[in-house]
């Protein structure tokens, strides 16, 4: 078995403490640019490897993000969140930070998640994802004073503007509002939403983007506006009677899977060629050939890292400031 | 600041020894039930939570199992590894595991990152995924004595069930011996293919099943088979000639994507009722009605954790045995 290259074998072979050595991994910032250089050569030749473990109790560090990986759910959107911890993984793998998956079913399950990593130090931060109303998450993680930064607003509350945490979100409205209007251009003026019954906040974030550019035309009552529990054979039935009562130009959708259903339904009333916008830019929408709103997953992620650790250092701001920002999405246009 | 309840708290409130407390957490196996009862009792009154981090120094065990996930490759088939990701954290979870994901978008740059999971203790096990014939990963793995399994089988070794490390992979030729007896019995004859040009050793595998079954009737030449390079838009082009050219029944894919691309061309071509088997059991081909085969991500999950584990216990084995399981896909039926 090879011998392990020890901290204290780099700093003779740099020529310099134990403790310089230590400031190159640890801080960085700490050490001269050319003694740097000297520790760095140092490392290579010997293949030294800062042990992990030991690092961590040393730095009180674990160079660790915990995100909760929710049960695959399914559907033609379940993906977005994946992206998500797609890109999250890039991003923090290029500031030299690993992403830790902790999965939870409940609210009371995640809460006891994040004590756990809390009280075990496994992780420097955490990322929310799926924000509620009184998100009792986010209460937990401002009281252990663990840093944190949430993909979703905080909804309910006064003024975003004023959060107590940082936060990225995908600005739906607007969104909808640059579907609409491009319908409102290309196909026509009686532009119809599909959207989810109840009143989901993310559901309602994008009708409003629709209401707002199609409401002063339409009136709000007559907007032809019908919803569907959110699968694709429910959306179908209820754009299938709507087709039949209303003349429509062109639907915005609250969804892909809504789109896909509208769509079906456009086919099988002899309108195949029906502009429908959906959203999330999935796989699905993409092999339809369906117009669809992209959320970009990638640059949410890169934002909420930068949010913790500004643009380029891999070290937790404690805590960070609390800022928001919504992304807005982008359309992509696949219908002539 | 409330005061963190001490390992030593937890040996007083149960009045006994501070190592009695120590195995508990760390090898219950050795403590009478009796004794487990009262520390937990007061491990619960005094909210106290091991220190991860020391704990991983004590035991030399981080409880934590990496995987790689690729940069998001888009498609509709990118989502299988997904769902095994969702899956593999949830099974870990229920053994008290996490799962860290690390990035690595080349062989060598994943080498590096098995080195630094190594070096730093911050993984107990790897689970490699996207296995290729001589994989690197795998002898470096055995070098570093890590233990690790495979979802993905050994390719190209002399014998699959004598490789040297546990594997488990979905089994395409089962598959598709299924989604091409299912479619001979209810469509027809004239049972078509649709896979990659590229002798990809999962293509291969897949087609084989299908050849296995149809090869005997038609004779190996003239049985219809077209090639794509994945894409929705270039299967629909391939068969599209295809169904120009020659009588069809039915036809089984190697992906969804060849699927839906080889179900446009059937509506195309006004045959909307041609019966398709895709593979992946995608939501893309769900929303469209397509039959498919379903890889389940989640039995292999579950099965590779047992391969390192046993079936219950959340301490890895150190080698885990070298067994290999292939799991046959389930074929979801739509169409009628």
């Amino acid at each position: 078995m090879q011998k392990v290259a020890t901290i204290e074998d780099v700093a003779r072979e740099a020529g310099v403490s134990r403790q310089t050595v230590s400031n190159v991994i640890n801080a960085p910032s700490k050490v001269r640019e050319s003694t740097r250089q000297k520790v760095h050569t140092a490392i290579e030749a010997l293949g030294y490897s800062p042990n992990a473990t030991a690092r961590r109790l040393r730095t009180q560090r674990s160079s660790t993000i915990g995100v909760r990986l929710d049960a695959f759910s399914g559907g033609v959107s379940g993906v977005v969140l994946d992206r998500f911890v797609h890109a999250l993984t890039e991003h923090a793998s290029t500031r030299g930070l690993r992403v830790l998956l902790y999965a939870a079913r409940t609210v009371e399950e995640e809460l006891r998640q994040i004590n756990e990593l809390a009280d075990g130090g496994e992780v420097d931060a955490i990322i929310l994802t799926g924000t509620s109303r009184e998100d009792r998450r986010a209460d937990r993680l401002l009281e252990r004073g663990m840093p944190f930064a949430a993909f979703g607003r905080p909804w309910g509350a006064d003024d975003i503007a004023k959060a107590d945490h940082p936060w990225v979100d995908c600005d739906g409205a607007a969104g909808t509002r640059a579907a609409t209007e491009h319908l409102l251009e290309r196909a026509g003026t009686r532009i119809a939403f599909v959207g989810w019954p109840s009143d989901s906040e993310t559901g309602d974030d994008r009708e409003r983007g629709w209401r707002e550019v199609i409401g002063p035309r339409a009136g709000d009552d007559s907007a032809p506006r019908v919803s569907s529990e959110g699968g694709v054979a429910e959306a179908q039935v209820a754009v299938r009677s709507l087709l039949r009562d209303k003349a429509i130009d062109g639907i915005v959708c609250a969804s892909d899977a809504l789109a896909i259903g509208a769509h079906l339904a456009a086919v099988e009333t002899g309108r195949p060629e029906l502009q429908i916008v959906g959203f999330d830019n999935t796989a699905a929408a993409e092999a339809l050939g369906l117009s669809s709103l992209e959320q970009l997953p990638e640059r949410i992620a890169a934002a909420l890292l930068e949010m913790l650790m500004g643009p380029e250092d891999s070290r937790i701001t404690h805590p960070p400031a609390p800022t928001g920002l919504l992304v807005k999405p982008q359309l992509i246009i696949r219908q002539a």
